[in-house]
């Protein structure tokens, strides 16, 4: 299984008031880490974009085990979980770097929109791609 | 069962290229709904926190049914879906508020800390005054 | 003058670990004020983009004199500072509601663009209601 | 002179419905490259904390000349460009990695702040590290 590993330096605006992350901003580094998987695969979603595909969020779904805090590096570890005929679920993990605890993990369930908003397939060629991103 | 409904007004800042919300901002509103439901049941979260008590998000889940878009009045519903000994699930609809279409709906799952991050018992009185809030 | 004065309540996604709102935020509140004192003027910046014009910032100024902290109700002023050719500067104050203390003031300058980005003139009628909310 | 050059990577979650990056969001950049550079010059942010100091944000200001897209890498430059007795100025230049092209420069002026919140001089030692990075 091929996955994606990124990362990213928490800022003070990341934080509230309680002093750790705000719980919405990690999906904001789930969509880097999807992202960035793509772009790994060979497929950047602005090429999609461009083919005239859109990936909108359906639905998601995050655990918060550990909090990160200001400074902290993390890893976004991001994967395929499933895919369906119109429907890609992507998993991930938020990890602390220093000492590689499991801070959050989720998944983002997406479906295959053309430009006027109709699901569609999701073409052979990207299903492939996507499939090589999977767990087993 | 009492639940609270609140308003809000989607700006720039909110939307996303593709032109509406972007996913993690409506976990922003869910917050309002909570907050504003705590108020309405008498208890207001700022009074909880000075009790040293501190109710972390420890899992969401949201589903995406239809976009919110620049200038949208939206109202957040807000009840409590669900109280355990040292837990409290909030759900939320997000609706567009001219014609009443259902956006979004979630869920969030509360651990209930004390000062030191230990999970405490919610005191009675406030289990008292959350059980208004949940459906029968 | 006529002034736009909207409201805001201080949510835990906008504070960030020095327990008060992240600088970036009272930003969101600018365009929240200039968006509702437009639509107080009957020019909602809805219609104007309808029309083919766009406001984008051009540059932005804020002085931050005292902090909103979580749940603090919040009022934003917004008027016309300045209005020439092809711009236009909005004015905020965003105040404390409950003692009216002064938080932040700060002003953006915003270029009149058509939908290719080319700088054009303010039209005629936009431009007579707009002086309707400067200071004299 | 030293500055510090830190990059980052526009995500779908930065940008806004006109299809460029929302304007707060630079603010959180400059954030980014005055982190960056504390820590360059051998005195990370979290280590003044520790020592009971506080930077808060006094002042911003912000030129918009062209603007970052979505999956843009940026570059942000971060300099001193002034320091008093309490008080300390950073210049920021942001700028898009692949052609250089510049498209936002400004800067933020801090109060240098004790715990209880009164003015303080910035200490002798911290001057002289940041003097190192201002220009000439």
């Amino acid at each position: 299984m091929k996955k994606n590993v990124c990362y990213y330096r928490v800022i003070y605006g990341d934080t509230d008031q309680m002093g750790v992350v705000y719980y919405a901003n990690y999906l904001r580094w789930f969509e880097m880490g999807r992202t960035e998987l793509l772009r790994q695969l060979g497929a950047p979603y602005s090429s999609i974009e461009d083919r005239g595909l859109f990936f909108p969020v359906a639905e998601v779904s995050s655990r918060y085990l550990k909090s990160a805090r200001f400074d902290d590096e993390i890893a976004v570890e991001t994967y395929v979980q499933e895919i369906a005929r119109a429907s890609i679920v992507f998993g991930y993990k938020i990890l602390r770097k220093n000492d590689g605890a499991l801070l959050v993990e989720g998944w983002t369930r997406h479906a295959c929109l053309d430009r006027l908003g109709k699901v569609v397939r999701i073409p052979r060629q990207l299903d492939d791609v996507l499939r090589t991103a999977t767990a087993d």
